[in-house]
């Protein structure tokens, strides 16, 4: 396993790999890596004969410059890991690397950007698509694999990529949950002592899915409701958003008929968390 | 040469390329073909492989609805013409075909793209930005031609590349000119009769050339005074902007120093022309 942090050397073992006519699989992370993480990576070594890791923690997708500052880091804990994974390259480049010349340019993908995540983190699917858009460009890959945990960003890459006609097939790879529930992620470093706390938006989305397959609720309002009113009545947790939306477009859906994604955010006082469920009624 | 307008079919023929190890040569355009376009081409058949020119009005760089739907089309003749160059493939596409699924993903050059020419036509380089993308996305060329008579979308394009890490050499190739010194452009069948009037632009530049390598003048406003009189002393012209800029960022030189880009645009009544001329001093 190679582990280059210039763009220039990646496009070089990229080159040999492209002309021997492997298939390239591509796993962007933000590295303090998980078991989500590892599912992601698990999936394109077996599906690509070559696969490349990039760890890059993007401050362009940071909309608050103190989460930027505090996003848990540990790449030699990372690269030990990938060691023992069938990863080829592992890209880690410095900010510098990845943003010279004053960057100004900017990929963006309107409307799906400006709601649900990206009203609470303006900017924040810009900075996504635009540096996920430059990842494709240097790693040139045939697959990329992204986690349905970040169910918008799956969503909004896979517009990108079609609208953008970029050459990448993308994989969206199902959410790994810990035994209690909760979705694997690297900011899981700060709950802390609020575990209870920050299981209540697993709940309010398992709560819903019950409805919904079991109790034969259709009625948005209904299932809305009571998935907030699980949430709320914890102390010091600040339910953000709780929605159920349309897989395509994620507009909100009022009456259930076929797949709708139910997802969520909610702010601890460590850490802000994100979730989401598919249920297929 | 084989003509395509389905994106697919253009994978399929850049597919058995690449695999071949040749080098694609794109050369993008709004068809109408002039001399110009052919200097392109001839730059793009003698340094590559295999040659791609792109035939495909944008309709979402045109500000002007108007300009778009009068905009010269003459695809027929265009084919005729591409026939007798070293041409391989033959791209265009309907809009439906590049604007397939309501697309909402824009590319931007921020900054760059408001001055100038986009001050004069809000969101044209995005739209230029965007569709360039996608054709770099969909030939996957090694190099793509551009002229310098476009010098700004040049040089944003070169940004964009540079900015999104995009394999691909961009090649700037001088403006082609008619005996009296008219810049190509498809534009000019709508000039009719205002021929002296459509050169004042071109007379302006080439006084300002004068003016600096012969005269030695260096202060800026000097020279744009001179040019201004020239071109505003025709009837029936408005001077949009004419500027001495920066090669690299196009911001304004007070004091010539090496190189200079002297740019302009003028409205006559039934067309808008731009040129330029890249000065050493």
């Amino acid at each position: 396993m190679k582990v280059v942090e210039k763009i220039d050397n990646v496009r070089k073992e990229v080159k040999k790999i492209k002309e021997s006519g492997k298939s390239i699989g591509l796993v962007p992370t933000m590295g303090c890596l998980h078991y989500g993480h590892l599912s992601l990576i698990k999936t394109s070594t077996s599906e690509c004969a070559f696969t490349v890791v990039s760890i890059f923690v993007n401050p362009s997708q940071f909309n608050d410059p103190d989460d930027y500052k505090k996003y848990p880091r540990d790449i030699k804990r990372d690269i030990e890991l990938l060691k023992k994974e069938k990863v080829d390259l592992v890209f880690a480049p410095s900010v510098e690397e990845m943003y010279k010349e004053k960057a100004s340019t900017y990929v963006e993908v309107k409307g799906l950007s400006d709601i649900l995540e990206g009203k609470f983190r303006p900017g924040h699917f810009r900075g996504v698509c635009t540096v996920v858009c430059k990842l494709f460009n240097i790693v040139q890959p045939d697959r990329a694999y992204f986690g349905w945990k970040d169910a918008q960003q799956l969503i909004i890459i896979r517009k990108m990529v079609s609208d953008l006609d970029i050459p990448v097939e993308v994989k969206g790879c199902p959410t790994v949950r810990e035994k209690d529930g909760l979705a694997a992620s690297s900011r899981n470093v700060f709950i802390g002592d609020k575990r209870k706390e920050s299981l209540s938006l697993y709940k309010a989305l398992k709560r819903i899915e019950e409805m919904i397959l079991k109790e034969g609720i259709r009625d948005t309002s209904v299932l809305l409701k009571e998935g907030k009113g699980i949430i709320t009545k914890y102390q010091g947790i600040e339910l953000q958003y709780l929605e159920i939306v349309n897989m395509e477009d994620l507009t909100p859906v009022k009456k259930i008929e076929g797949k709708v994604l139910v997802l969520g955010a909610i702010k601890l006082p460590s850490v802000r968390l994100i979730d989401n469920i598919i249920i297929d009624a």
